[in-house]
């Protein structure tokens, strides 16, 4: 049993990691650390594990994480990561972080989409970005992976084939997101309050929305470099989980189902979590989260829409699983030489 | 008081035109016809309406309707408008018709977009598009009157103003719709059951939705004859009324917050159904169909998105309301020479 | 016009006092108060009521209410309006109060229920419990009404008719409330929070609730002075709007359907927002929620249970209506001498 | 591997299996029947199976059943089951039974509760009522069990324990049930309609509820044969899965928590799948569906109302799993020989 630990678990994400930890038949969970509930039972805020753990949350402490992890997750807010994850690694731990604070490349990036300078840009060339379907061969040998945000795993994933395929105007693609509530986290607000929260289709962040860098770096990277432009648009919808990415890209010239089909086979044609969704019968014919709530899978389609020359690329996950704490534990299951859906093959609960 | 009748009026945007004009002070409803509920008191169908009238469905018979209206809504499946309104017509009556079976100038459109050849292409061309904000002197000089499509008038009402001012690339217009389910009618099937329909972001129609071509029809009028190409994705999310559209369109130059002001304001300076949403504070920043149920507003915002060059235009609606019904009375009071909100001015339910 | 102010219009029976107020033919609203959100319009925290005032929130002085107004609504926290209340009484102001503060008539059951003792027990006997149904007459000529708590009057509308009738077991009558969030307020907490509280059926109050002080009170005064013993409990569940009150109570001998009917019938026969709801047809055969958001009514039902010998008495309310503000403008109506339903006609959305 | 078969397999409990079983490490699904989706692969029904099976849905066929099962779930409507049960008992296999057709022991409670003779009486007395916490020795040993109706197990194990400790009114157990859209199943109506649906509190069975005879049955074996009167009601409510069942139950005498934690803790010390849930901190302080939805945990809690001498039981179930295809196998897993929670450990997906 290796021993792990979780910095930052009374979140969703972190209640998520104790979830599939603690069922993984190849890890111990040594600490989960909290401040705000330190000393508290874990299923006090995680109710679901109550009667699966007597875990109780502690105080986040250095030293005791060294001694008694091999990895710890750091599900910590954007901007603590970037100290924290420095002097574990030096202390020989692997990484798996969950903020934004090691997922660009470049450090000007920091400033320019998060207001602030990266205190240790040299880690950004070593991190890499935990997307098993791009980089697994690079995650297998990373000390530190950085999780993609949510919604950037979302849109790469739709998006990843047709762009490599260079069948895209890569200047104008355009990724309209919707969002359950427990991509807000687990702080109340007035803006989340269930009266004002329920019924909403909120245009929240119509522009400028940080997992833009990410897609704009990854996607580069996917079509050898050219210049690629993301606007980007994110919806609340009056769902808990799940994210639906709808990417509207416009076509340079002209491509048929057949030919996309295998474009898209051919990038994901062994990926484990990975589900090709466009069906000509059945309720669910295209992506939609509510067929993968629970699970770590990504569902991808596609519709060719002639009349405006354009694809409309597909996908939908579980925010909280392949978009946070199951690509993490996808991600630790590389690092650690593990099959890599080990502890992670839950399908979907429908219909919840 | 002037008497009228709603032909099809068990569906639910009959239910919110007996709702409406049941307590409009200027008309009196004589007829209401269904079909399947033929006998049938409207409030076993329309629980709300329960205490408030009486009335029963009654068969559809058009020398009736002749006799003792002088204007019919007619709330038919597409298709049975066309057949039905010209006899109506021919018989002296007003129409105001909620099918899109008149919406279209252009025959070809209908065979293109819909299947079916026009049975009396003639009318299209007299046949008002209800859009009071684009064509109110002409609605009230008509004796037909199409109301727009629910989706279309949202994408119409967001996009018109910056579309006139021709700052927009207009052959690339991404028109992101989400709906909620009585957008779907009132007829039950494995798709609409609510274990199946229940929190899904389900893309039902990514691509050739039929509201494109009405979109485009009046845009295209908006900007004096330009060619302008929707790329239209329709999605189902977790409500019952409201719509959001979130319409991205690439800007050809700089424009800036105030030029965008000034180009929304003029456009839509007096109108009594169309609130700018665009704040600083509050829980309602931009448009969201939460603030509008229940009422015939539509709340119209935008971003400026320098990243992508893009301007993303949103507008809210209650789809039955200025989606269906209430445009639908709006459009009744301008023929009939009322004040144009008569019976209109109840504000949304907030929160609901 | 009659001038009106309401003392904290800021929560959500504050907003919808202001919604009701607004389009009111015989009132005029002069001020409406908030410490949190003074000199902020409205439509900042209502933005349902953006577009229909540049209504501003006030800090509360008691001198320019009593100045500016001729009856005020004290919207104000539980303790608050006991203080409050008897200087506006005094300057000669009508009150209507939805604060819990002057509804019980024994000054021994604050401490009881409510854990302080009154500051004004000699108002106690003055107020009138304001349920237009069972005090009507003493309404139109109070200073001051006491508005029922929402849980309880959708219990003594339900259970009124046959407790009268002297038909029940008085000492084992079962309250078994579901109620929405809006109920909690407009303060965001854990237990609101949108992906904390969606999706519940949370007993959050299964024994102990204070409105089982009223409902006991008032049973009482319908039965003429037997001892009445009700056994409440609360859950929060997942809607936003309304309350159903299920309440199970025992038969003392055989009673039917057809001498309930005329038991429920005498007693509501000419109220105007009270609905008898037990149909053989339709989807709402008795009382639910979904029937009366956005109205007035409490829509009131029962089943008899031959096996058990119990009589199932259902009511539905929206709880800011019937439960809060549509009550305290029916009530407001009556003690100035309007058309009881004056302003308050408009019946239920649906479907929502 | 032992053979399974399951008929009926396109409902949600159907579903349920399908996702329970294709998981276990003991069993292998030989077999899934549904006459409406022959032919049909089971992911175009249960689009969370998508990508972990291609098994296609068989017509019914009672000789390959015989051939290729040891054992087979029987998800077929009430009435179904009992005709084709006993043959499959004739040719040797094990059945779990999930339809009502063998859970009531007295052959005349069929007849007055679900309106038919039943045509194997001789059967009943055989098969085990399958709930192992009041019966798992002889499920261990049984042909035929008969999983409990959804609403029944959640009241039956909330109730048995005090039942049993003589501490209650038997006479006078009101069992208030709060429960989700599954439970009306896969087949669409108007009353199932989202649009009808969606936040409805909907007393649908105020009376006359067909559990009632399960639940009497069970609890007078459990007090050792005293006479049991339950009057129930059935609410739907806004969600898809979960049943919250409030039993209000009156006290025969003095009672303090100390003693109902003893009642409770030593009737379920045990058992794998009873969560005691009584906490004075955190979110779900007594139980709550959400807590439980994907689990096949039962939450069991309680209150004591001193005001009017009742004890409130609760109990809260995900009713596709403990309530129907979860239970069904962790009976399968006892008469098996297998450890009782094989396959069933998955916590409940929080927040969902």
């Amino acid at each position: 049993m290796v021993k792990v630990g979780i910095v930052g678990a009374s979140g969703y994400t972190g209640g998520e990691l104790l979830r599939l930890l603690l069922l993984h038949p190849e890890v111990e969970i040594t600490h989960a650390t909290s401040r705000e509930y330190a000393d508290e039972y874990v299923f006090r805020v995680h109710p679901n594990l109550r009667g699966l753990s007597n875990l109780r949350f502690e105080r986040p402490n250095l030293e005791v994480l060294v001694k008694d992890c091999e990895l710890v997750f750091t599900a910590t807010p954007h901007g603590v990561s970037s100290k924290l994850v420095p002097r574990l690694l030096e202390a020989g731990l692997k990484i798996v972080d969950l903020s934004a604070d090691f997922r660009l490349k470049n450090p000007e990036d920091y400033p320019k989409w998060y207001g602030w300078n990266h205190p240790h840009p040299e880690l950004l060339s070593e991190a890499v970005y935990g997307v098993p379907e791009l980089h697994r061969e690079e995650i297998r040998k990373a000390r530190l992976v950085a999780c993609p945000g949510c919604m950037a795993i979302a849109g790469i994933l739709a998006l990843a084939p047709p762009v490599k395929a260079g069948i895209l105007d890569l200047e104008r693609i355009v990724l309209d997101v919707k969002m359950g509530s427990s991509g807000a986290g687990i702080k109340p607000s007035r803006s989340t309050h269930h009266a004002e929260r329920y019924g909403v289709v909120r245009p929240y962040k119509p522009a400028g929305h940080r997992h833009t860098a990410e897609v704009e770096q990854e996607l580069k990277l996917v079509s050898n470099g050219a210049n690629v432009r993301v606007a980007m648009s994110a919806h609340a919808v009056n769902i808990v989980r799940g994210i639906l990415a709808t990417c509207h890209a416009f076509l340079t010239g002209e491509v048929d189902q057949a030919k996309l089909w295998r474009i898209y086979r051919e990038f994901y044609k062994d990926e484990p979590f990975i589900r090709m969704v466009k069906d000509r019968k059945g309720v669910c014919k295209l992506p939609d989260p509510k067929a993968v709530v629970g699970s770590n899978y990504c569902d991808v389609g596609f519709e060719i829409d002639r009349h405006a020359g354009r694809l409309v690329a597909l996908s939908a996950i579980d925010n909280l699983l392949k978009g946070a704490s199951g690509i993490a534990v996808q991600n630790m299951n590389l690092m650690l030489g593990f099959p890599e859906d080990l502890g992670l093959k839950q399908p979907a609960l429908y219909p919840v």
